[in-house]
């Protein structure tokens, strides 16, 4: 057991400070990473706080990890010392289920094992998070994280990055699409710049006009004030796709009706309320609403080798691991630019 | 211009009576139709009550229309006199949009005509429908009927049927697949039949039980009574589609989560209230909610070909024309197994 330094969460409502425990010695598939940097999402705020239920403490977030390999066991193949490695929100799956064999492990249906706030399958013991020194993970699960970006804007591609990567392939997103993405947080950022990257036209739909800017430098094409009218009804019927980052209340109908006949929204985030929907401004368009989780570990690993081919990383505020619990209260007012990501140096 | 005989209501919430009015004479396109039988559509309903606003009165409703082919204008090449011949929800549509292009003409981007309650676009007169002794229809929206089936039972076909025939091909549903059908109505039980024919396994799920004989009879190879919990765990997600024909309030999540991975429920019930749609529900797998309107005209012949290679056709009740008024009363209390359809001998 190798004993490692972490913060951790001792109790939901509790501020994170600084925690100890022991990482598994590293097996035979396994490959062990020193953490260079590693993502905040907003799921680590919900489950810190134990929003969604079931969390396990002490809990030790973070599931956007860069860091180098320092040790590997003896049957893994793609990795080796002084590799570059990253991990997602996943650590383990039962690889047996029709999703594991098709390599889409995050609807793994015995449910896959979350890189914090889950449970080994082997034995039951608590999967413990990136705001760590140290991870070890097996093989299977572990990305191959290309040399050529700045790593702190590569940690929020292992679920920020991959979230909104995998329904714009998986809707074969592309030259001759019109794109809304609504909500430009850690989401819509990378939204915004991967749907550019694959060719579409992409416009940002945003209540506040003074996001315009940032929009265009991210690569947005058009940006839209929901809030004018005009504005508004100019996209009437416009968008192939609509990304929906959005976890607040928001009235669905009026970005469904900006979908054009056989359009698609894409469900990306969870408002606390369920939006009511009206069944109608699907119906007369043949409209569509999907959902869709992160990506699997294949796709992940493709997603990052887009972004290395597209020099596509999150713009993000670097930060020290005691500036954590300041980082998550600027979260829940939307003030960050557009991740934080935690300086493992510094802890 | 020819008197025709009809049944209209004058106005919302009056009930239908006697009326006559003028078709126009036959233009070179057209084909007229001595109409011998007509479905009740719930929407003739919603329509003379003026429940979806902007009625016109005196309003002649029924969209679910087969007859026979009196006179053909000169440039007519698919009809001649002693055909049978039906038409839908649609008397026109631009024809230049591309909707109307794509043969899609139920979307047309400019609004297509509707059967009745529409306004003629050449000259804005509203358009009367087959609660009536004949019709004039342009060619092109006149669909070719098989003379291998009971007119009676082929009347509902022209919407009820394309209603339902249209998704289960837009998505493909065939052998393999597992489809589950909300709501055994005249949509629903169209449903159970379409989809059993093209292969699929289908359940009914229906809040009472003592609909099972019902369903059985109409094909389906199971059924779920969703108030037994047991029942319902066990389709948990199972199905790959499901069909929606409920416009009653309903808990969109219960039946959500019975889609499995990558399951679609189709939309084709317009409930009084919006209801709530949960986005983790479809998040979770991947799952997505696509709504559907009607079928296009070529669409439309393809399903009554359908239907007379598998011998498919309504259950109906037939009544006479007078019987209109008692027959929206049953119809509210869902006391119809599963059409109505006037006999217009009876006017």
């Amino acid at each position: 057991m190798q004993p490692t330094k972490a913060y951790a969460a001792p109790a939901a409502n509790i501020p994170l400070a600084p925690f100890e425990f022991e990482r598994r010695e590293v097996g035979p598939h396994d490959v062990q990473i020193d953490i260079l940097y590693c993502g905040v999402c907003h799921s680590d705020l919900h489950q810190v706080r134990d929003e969604w239920g079931g969390s396990i403490f002490p809990m030790v977030p973070g599931h956007e990890i860069v860091g180098r390999v320092t040790k590997v066991g003896e049957h893994v193949r793609q990795f080796k010392p002084g590799d570059l490695a990253g991990v997602g929100c996943m650590v383990d799956s039962c690889r047996t289920c029709p999703s594991c064999k098709e390599g889409l492990e995050q609807y793994c249906e015995v449910g896959f094992v979350g890189t914090y706030n889950g449970r080994e399958l082997s034995n039951g013991a608590p999967t413990y998070g990136g705001y760590s020194k140290l991870i070890v993970v097996d093989e299977a699960y572990t990305l191959r994280v290309p040399e050529s970006l700045p790593l702190e804007g590569v940690a929020p591609l292992l679920c920020a990055g991959i979230t909104t990567y995998s329904p714009l392939r998986q809707w074969k997103v592309g030259q001759g699409h019109r794109v809304g993405v609504m909500g430009l947080g850690g989401l819509g950022h990378m939204a915004v710049k991967l749907a550019a990257a694959m060719g579409a036209e992409v416009t940002v739909l945003s209540t506040s006009p003074n996001k315009q800017a940032d929009a265009e430098a991210l690569g947005a094409h058009k940006f839209v004030v929901t809030k004018d009218q005009a504005a508004l009804k100019s996209v009437s019927n416009y968008f192939d796709f609509i990304i929906n980052t959005v976890s607040a209340p928001l009235d669905m109908g009026m970005y469904v009706n900006l979908l054009r006949r056989d359009g698609t929204m894409i469900l990306l985030g969870v408002p606390p309320e369920a939006p009511q929907l009206h069944a109608f401004n699907l119906i007369a368009k043949r409209r569509r609403i999907a959902g869709s989780l992160i990506g699997g570990i294949e796709e992940t690993q493709e997603m990052l080798d887009f972004c290395a081919q597209h020099n596509i990383t999150s713009d993000v505020e670097v930060i020290s691991m005691d500036y954590i619990n300041e980082a998550y209260e600027r979260m829940l007012k939307a003030d960050v630019k557009y991740r934080f990501v935690i300086d493992l140096a510094t802890l």
